[in-house]
């Protein structure tokens, strides 16, 4: 299928390979095959798994390549999630990118688990942000799906979020909500961040229909949802900003819908995964 | 000039953009001018302030970016890094993917700076490795140059560096080493990597330029390195494999001349900017 | 700014421009200057006069290019809509391009005036489709809001569009409507197309917050706005299928909030531009 | 093959794609597969059958696509033109391009077929210009072809086509051909457009090959055929504008060897067509 | 202007520059400032002057570039044929590029000008063929008219030229140019190639406009001449296949319009252009 | 495999194909099958095969492409070096693409060939430089491995070299290398050119690893190599500097350890190769 992921791939792959492999053309002879192992070294959330598959295809269509772990599974430190085989000089250079790729994804995953773990028993989402490596927002938010996240809008033509700057350019929260409707195409919903009482609301009344406590500490967090909660229904409500594993569970008990955090892809270290080579 | 550096913004903008913003198109006066001041909100070292400054131009090249801090400094927090002045629209789009630029070349010169510091005093550089995000090689081995390490290879292209897989497909230590020298050019030197002490001399006797000491505990890489000083002078030692910032003084005690540190562009956490615009 | 329109535009160039125009290299000598007018030769609605500035620009930058009519606005047959001046030989290499792209534009955005005619005094909102030319969706739903027309969803992905297929798959309206509410990112509605009455309560009692009212005729439309706003409010309803100039005001006084026209963008006539070169 | 189409038509998914389909996504279970039928809604002809299926294979190569009518054919409302099966979402998600580039190809083919009917018996040719959708070119003069009619030149490269803009830079239409004669290649044969008796005069003895009587009426084009008849053998007579389907036939009638009429590509209006799904 | 000439040069640059130039980044300092002279170093027929100037400023478009010497002029050993100004860095990245080009070009059009000079006096046109660099057909193409030849067609997509396996696959000359005439768009001239008499005389029955005598002694060569001039004035011919410095001169006496020479882009010496560069 | 080798491939036939061959599209009917014989015209080392097999399977992947040669053998004139067959449009639509590939590469795997026969015995590698035509340099180099010689860096990525003007502005051969060995990474060495033998003895004491003699005569080759042999072993002598036939051997007998040769890339005349097309 056509895709910008072929892009991506290729293009990472590009970036490391450059004028050619030095190394493997000096000592890999031509018609020399192997076995590759991916082996988990921590226990992870995984993720990447179809495109590590489509790298190596990419460097050699010949090589063979057969996953053992379903993706978005939690897999134990020792592992064997995959095996390639086919000539050495594809799996080695194909190694790195591919490894670079699921390390991240599965780090990204491996983090968002844990916020949902924190989360527990609770009615909360956890959601994504913008705040994705540049180029790669596609693999990021996939990452988060795959441990267990959901993804908010993609970039800032599939969603209206109205923050701070545009609400000062419009003129008061209540303005920019119904500006936004007006202008917006019908299918879109209207969501606007607000930081106090008073502008919660001046976006209930407006009409808003999701509401981003931005920033707020938990107690007027929970002000907030009893004041919407008692106006409306319907209206979905998001907390925002700064949260983390020792605050997040906190904030998911004020009763909000939503929770971002950016940390799940700005801030995931890597997960330790490894490719082991062997003549066959 | 012409480069690949403007590919990637473009396409990280393109990404973030897609279709238009449609928050910005229904609130945002064309001709509403703001101010927008770049603010750490921690404690940092500063990377990319430049292609944080080439994403304004690219987004609308009236867009006025003046740097106040210089890359590669530290910058404590609260501290204003840069001013933007223009049109909103433009800086409105262009914020994310700036920030998203500058928060991980920021928190991978920060991280790799705490390296720095932790081998203050020895003789040792610090690089970084293949393991960095799929398509930002570039823009993540510049941070690392800008925290204060040195870079290894740009890819497979640029250095050879044997590791155990070429060596059991060439039959030897002492054997891939020689391959390599006669089918590399001239220009570049021959690395190898070697997990014991008789591997060491094996790659001494084959005339290795770079002997890679892998995953040894520090006793085994004490050990290596008498053994190479004692035994041939111009030989570069090179050690890798899980340092942190625990262990690292202690390896580097041992005489090295490089450590490899995979975590400064996989696991850096992003670190903490911020945009704020004001309308003026 | 960095665009895909530029791409678009400078794609149109080269399938016109090729290894070179014969034409010109051989007749127009490399210094000779002329002005250029661009005359309406017929009664239209103005759109694409940017984008042709652009071609002239990507074609020679130093032709200075001077709109004297605003774009969207209704133009008179004989009226000159803008001035360029500059180079002959960049001049006749940009005309056919720039005219192709503002006969086509101009073309929808005066049919689209024509439907906002027909329904004029009525509160409804005439929208385009999904049905543009292959690579032009950008310039196709630009033209239509020139021309006073609602853009409907871009594409696939900013906007959840339930048709007949998804329903069948989904086994029933109230399904699909509920599955698509609990997979989209929460920025979205919920579109749902119906048939007959009873496809319309069930949508309504899943929660869905728009109706497509599918090729129904008036009588069952009316039908349908009645139930729909006797159940609830805040629901939006749009008419689609086969509407014409013909049969459009009818269509709107059933009190749908939206009607969406294919003709918009398919089958717009090119509106009578010509370019009038003369040397000065 | 490697081709400007594949191009073309990725561009054209990617634009309607995006970041993904979202209903799609929500709705369709990822091994449902379903059958679609392309099914005619009026009396057409068809044009772009094989390119619809390359949509088809370019979202998913695994779909089965098998052509029922033939290209270029007259085919009733209501005849099945072709089967597709497969993946539901693959079909779905290639449905709109298919046919938005079926749509506006048959279009221009039953247009195009009509004017070749109201010249029918005489010995002209129709033949299309370069008033094409931007990008489309190879597309719309495909279309054209299928449709019956005779492609002029593809852009600026492949003819010399001399206009008044060139004969007034070039000071004269005897000189204008002459300097023509001197710089195009000796493959390209020298069209010279003229608008009145004195210049077709003019035209002969300069030795253009091709003479266009542009805009002129049916009177003076008898004339003008009637001395290039007579002055010289060999000589191509070609009417433009203002061609339509009144005037045609008599404009036929005055002997000219080809008409062109630019309404063929920008004003054909889509031809009706639906793709028809079902599970399966 | 935009143009597939950037691109050319952009890619040349890039295959040179790879990921820096590791030598100038660890030696010359940023603000250092140099001049570079262009020396002819050999009696050469400039070509590509204003591409090597371009190649300097996609490298750093504040460099200054000022050409003393004009393109397609006949210049000495040791002349000075352009200066340019400004970064070191700069020009010492753009010095490879641009004088690979300039070589390569100057060769072309200094070889083209031996040929041009061997028929002086005689009334035949020296042109090129297809017979280019891959990639790099513009650039070969004008070097040739540079240095005195004529263009022959472009590709295979503006000129008709029947060649002997069109020949046998149409069963016979006639029929193959009769068939050409009927396809060909009517601005393109039908070519064909011929290997003895008989064939000339089908070819001039058929109607061809051009013929090709292709590898003919010069015996026969002239009694083609002879028969052609005789049958039918406006016939071109071409004469081609093998054609040196030695046997030009004896082939053009036959009386033929064209030679063609694929050497002059397949094997034509560089010329010898060096860069002196020197701080400022 | 993904690789830029496709991309140039495919420009190329891009820019001879252009909007389609127009002869082969007139004669050729689609379904007429060829054989087509791939023949050396003269004695030559082949070059190129593989990747005019490429250019056959881009054209139409049905083609069956036969090597009867091996890459790098020496061919005598008659040789049939390869069989293609299927489709005649194909073939024909390949052909000059293809040719110009091989005739241009097996024109400098010839001549590199020949300077390596002129050096036979001696122990003395004859390298390639970075004299390559723009876009081409991967193929150039490849052609000159294949006749025998070595490849020098691939560009200014892979390779320290520093040159005069390196040397002038960092103040001195020895500063020079100091400054670049502190900045390169630890697998490259560093080459420094060298005009006379007082710059030998500071290239020495400042440790390059590679000391290129640059247009020095025979006599002070032969000193500067005593020089060097006596004070340090390891280092490895280029020679460079309008080498050619005539002197390679003097210059090799010299002692150096290889020779850098800009005429095997930008003056090697065309190998005489062509392709027999017949009807089957």
């Amino acid at each position: 299928m056509f895709s910008h992921i072929d892009e991506t791939l290729i293009n990472a792959l590009k970036e490391d390979l450059g004028s050619g492999d030095v190394t493997t053309a000096a000592l890999i002879p031509e018609d020399h095959v192997s076995e590759a192992l991916l082996v988990a070294k921590g226990d992870i959330v995984l993720a990447g798994l179809p495109f590590a598959e489509r790298v190596f295809q990419l460097v050699d269509s010949s090589l063979i390549f057969k996953s053992l772990k379903r993706e978005g599974s939690r897999v134990g430190k020792g592992s064997i999630i995959a095996r390639a085989k086919g000539k050495t000089a594809g799996l080695l250079i194909a190694e790195r990118t591919a490894l670079n790729l699921l390390q991240r994804m599965s780090g990204i995953a491996t983090l968002t688990n844990e916020y949902i773990e924190a989360v527990r028993g609770l009615n909360v989402a956890i959601t994504d942000t913008r705040k994705t490596a540049p180029g790669l927002r596609f693999f990021d938010k996939y990452a988060v799906s795959m441990g267990g996240g959901m993804n908010h809008r993609y970039g800032l033509y599939d969603g209206v979020l109205i923050k701070d700057n545009h609400i000062a350019a419009a003129g008061g929260v209540g303005k920019a909500v119904k500006l936004a409707r007006a202008s917006a195409h019908h299918l879109l919903k209207i969501e606007v961040e607000v930081n106090n009482i008073s502008e919660v609301k001046e976006a209930l009344s407006a009409g808003a229909d999701i509401i981003m406590l931005d920033n707020m500490d938990v107690d007027m967090m929970k002000k907030a949802v009893g004041v919407i909660r008692q106006k409306k229904s319907g209206v979905l409500i998001e907390a925002s900003g700064n949260m983390n594993l020792d605050n997040i569970r906190e904030a998911a008990e004020t009763g909000v819908d939503l929770i971002s955090v950016g940390a799940l892809t700005h801030s995931a270290p890597a997960a330790d995964l490894s490719l082991q080579i062997r003549s066959v």
